[in-house]
């Protein structure tokens, strides 16, 4: 099994990537092809000294930037990321791990595997984590203005990841809403409730804002619109809570000791909060597997979002999804496609 | 000027809100009505052996729970929220204060006292930290599926609220969307752009989750749904955070003494990100005043909530909405509404 690397994403060129690629092939032993520019690549090993028959490098001349629309992004069809894709379709990789552009990643995937047969919009599933064990969020950027059966399709997607990939059994599905109790929402929610509730899901109601993190749900599902929107608004939360709490703790030398004295607690609390840990986001619904990593990983973020993929890899969470698709779904499900 | 302060609200009973509002007579000299049941409002004043002319106290039998839903809260015409509304109505109170069920509270004010002429749809604005100055998102609840009209007149009266009450010219106002550049969004976000564009308010562009605590905005408007699920998400990340490490700082006797000696700062801290400080939610959009405390309010944040609606008074809050609402509008507005 041989993972192909968009070596060209993050925000902070090849350099990350390489190191995090390394760092799978050596901790991980996963056997990986970095796509991208050849001697950029090549260079960055050397200056590393690294070798290893489990590590080759496929030329790619293009670069899709973090600005590119997925629209520009398709045609550059020599681009790192299309490449990768490809690679996967032609089958000399088996899964695709990018933490470039999103939208870009998303439409090379959709273009280049298509959707999985009987699955209308992928989505992007992120790890959260929770007092708890971590929650799977999803839709959190793939699609917007999403109909109900697609938040059905997400929550058993996200289910059946939980349960194959998380190895948790039955896992518990919440509906994002603005209150807990049944008859609350917006149009969307209140119409994909009946859904939820008569399904063979595991479907523990609404689940408020407030909530998501408390570890009582294993999936919660919402418009990727909703749930982009929240992420990046709990990490904006997250970074200001702990840059005002540095500042107050370094403004006189006694707080500024103790606050030396326990950082080794806060960073092993910044490991229970940190995406690294994570890896990345799966991309649920696509005929292959794709992890999304973050634009802003460091190598360990890669090596994590690498062994996420070979996780999928490993207890076939695609044909997990096909099964569960297969069984039969409420007749009414039909209505609302 | 007096205050209507609904006595019954809040997730603990009347204590608190008393409290809250005995704060406010004596730290600000605000005159009050506490609205609720007077016998239990009388035990606790006496209990605090608090007498003043400016306290009075008008009975209400019913109470408005925080599980009523607005249609079954409108029911209770003799409830706390209902007469307080009355009150205002009736010109016997220059203003409204609730910490009781939100969806209540609007449904009250909507039937008592309308809206604005001229405005589609109130919204809840709340005031959040930034790492400068607060920023007011809306609409946070009173509203879900949202047109592009409705927004943007968010987006008028978030910017009267900052320039007029909070005192800052020219606020930037800012669209919460998924992708900074203009052309990303949902159909919503999409249509609202060029409405937000073309108006006389000072558009700063979109606006990503990340950044509405950045401080560059002054008015962030979203659809009610997304500011309701991202500011209870905010509410549940900085819970998971701040106890996290809390539980990492009590792990050892070091780490806790440390922990002890910067407890000042860590105070000061959670000051600054204290929604207590800020007081409640301004209502706005409806015709009157109306703020909306937090149903976990301790006195403090009742005191700060009357506070807001003394300044919003003061400060002729909605004859500035209406002013800016009477200047020439962009001629499409209409086609959108």
């Amino acid at each position: 099994m041989k993972i192909a690397v968009d070596a060209m994403g993050t925000d902070y060129g090849p350099r990350t990537v390489v190191e995090g690629a390394v760092l799978a092939v050596q901790s991980l032993g996963i056997e990986i092809v970095l796509v991208g520019d050849e001697r950029s690549i090549s260079r960055l090993l050397k200056a590393m000294r690294f070798k290893s028959p489990k590590l080759s490098i496929v030329h790619a001349g293009e670069v899709v930037s973090m600005k590119d629309a997925p629209a520009e992004s398709l045609k550059k069809r020599g681009s790192s990321i299309a490449v990768a894709a490809q690679l996967v379709a032609h089958k000399e990789a088996a899964a695709l791990v990018s933490a470039g552009n999103t939208g870009a990643t998303v439409a090379a995937t959709l273009t280049r595997w298509r959707k999985l047969p009987g699955i209308h919009r992928p989505a992007i599933a992120t790890l959260l984590p929770t007092k708890k064990q971590p929650v799977v969020l999803l839709d959190v950027g793939a699609n917007v203005d999403c109909k109900p059966i697609h938040l059905y399709q997400f929550a058993l997607m996200g289910s059946v990841y939980v349960r194959h990939v998380l190895g948790r059994n039955n896992p518990r599905v919440g509906l994002l809403n603005i209150g807990s109790e049944e008859g609350k929402g917006d149009d969307l929610t209140l119409q994909t409730y009946p859904l939820l509730k008569s399904s063979s899901l595991n479907f523990a109601g609404n689940v408020e804002g407030r909530d998501i993190l408390s570890g009582q749900f294993d999936v919660v599902v919402c418009d990727g619109f909703v749930g982009n929107a929240l992420l990046k608004f709990g990490e904006g939360a997250a970074e200001l809570i702990l840059s005002s709490l540095k500042g107050e703790l370094s403004k006189n030398v006694v707080t500024y000791l103790c606050a030396m004295a326990v950082k080794p607690a806060f960073k092993r609390f910044m490991k229970t909060v940190d995406y690294t840990e994570y890896g990345g986001a799966p991309l649920l619904g696509v005929n292959g597997v794709c992890i999304i990593g973050h634009g802003s990983s460091n190598p360990r973020a890669i090596m994590n979002a690498i062994r996420a993929a070979r996780e999928a890899i490993e207890h076939h969470l695609n044909d997990h999804i096909l099964e569960r698709l297969a069984e039969p779904t409420p007749t009414f499900l039909e209505a609302s496609t």
